[in-house]
């Protein structure tokens, strides 16, 4: 008296996004069936879609239905800097500030020795070979401020920095808004030995 | 300067998903993308697979692959009694104990006046057609004890005892290895009053 076999294949099938368990993986399946076939059919395309389209940018490694994306084949963005980051949705957050005109180079990911992520795992040679490309007069690391990102960070700056490029790092520090009170310690001490003149 | 079209549909699709959240379908969408291409067009094939072959059984209302699911067409089980649940995973939580060998009706969903499903909603018609086939000769309410599961089965008494049908409720008490110091005070208010003689 076991399940249909059909059920069964996608509560299974679910469980590939992350942070979906056994449970949950079969309350969306319920819920799908149940509620929202077309919200199902209409995954169902975008994920074929999706696979179809969506390759890596040739320059930025970012998500892309192009060779180039729409980004590096801009003429208005300055080819002069290179922003380093670890997830496109890191990338959208830079973007937001509406601050950098740069370009961008997404890691997707970061060096993670626990879970066996290194260098030649990241392809570190194709982004120096993309910030070698003579035009980049800065490299700008944003990667998170986590210890993995820092790690990174640290890595990739050597690395570059071998090649004569110039290197820097975005600041650490309050956050705008924050309170001394409510920092961390460590946070309060990297803003102190960042501290800039008052001009 | 967007994001490839194929990859907000996907994230946008992602959402239809209960519990997911723009930043979960983000999340999704590049894990899938980056690190599970296998498990996306898995995952693709398995909601159209679902969605071509799954309907009601036309007897329990539980999901199935064919009109009579492989439980309702089964001389095994005793067409005398019927157990009424809120959703599929509830009946397999019951076929679980190996106890029941009736038959069941699945009503996917209970009475929830603020969501708008109501009798008609979940189709009590079919179930008292279902309930007055002749041969069942007690229904078992095993709703819920939410107040939604117990507006639910108050509901259904009073429809299936009109019918002539004799109906039970499934126990309320504490818990198999259960300790008074750490029920609440209505768990044990209900044990006292369905207390049973010792025998």
């Amino acid at each position: 008296m076991n399940a249909p076999e059909a059920l069964t294949e996608l509560i299974a099938a679910l469980r590939c996004l992350p942070g979906v368990g056994p449970r949950s993986a079969q309350r969306m399946t319920y819920h799908l069936l149940q509620h929202d076939r077309g919200g199902a059919a209409r995954l169902a395309r975008a994920l074929d879609v999706a696979l179809g389209r969506l390759t890596h940018c040739a320059r930025c490694n970012n998500f892309s239905e192009t060779e180039l994306c729409a980004r590096c084949a801009s003429s208005q963005r300055d080819a002069g800097q290179l922003c380093i980051v670890e997830t496109p949705a890191d990338l959208n957050r830079v973007e937001q500030t509406h601050l950098y005109h740069g370009l961008y180079y997404c890691l997707m990911g970061r060096i993670a020795p626990l879970r066996g992520v290194g260098p030649k795992e990241l392809q570190f040679d194709k982004l120096i070979a993309r910030a070698c490309d003579g035009q980049v007069r800065e490299v700008i690391l944003a990667t998170n401020f986590t210890n993995e990102g820092e790690t990174t960070a640290h890595f990739l700056a050597e690395r570059l920095r071998a090649h004569g490029l110039a290197v820097s790092r975005i600041a650490r520090g309050l956050p705008v808004g924050g309170e001394l009170e409510h920092a961390d310690t460590g946070t309060i001490a990297q803003a102190f030995q960042a501290r800039q003149p008052v001009v």
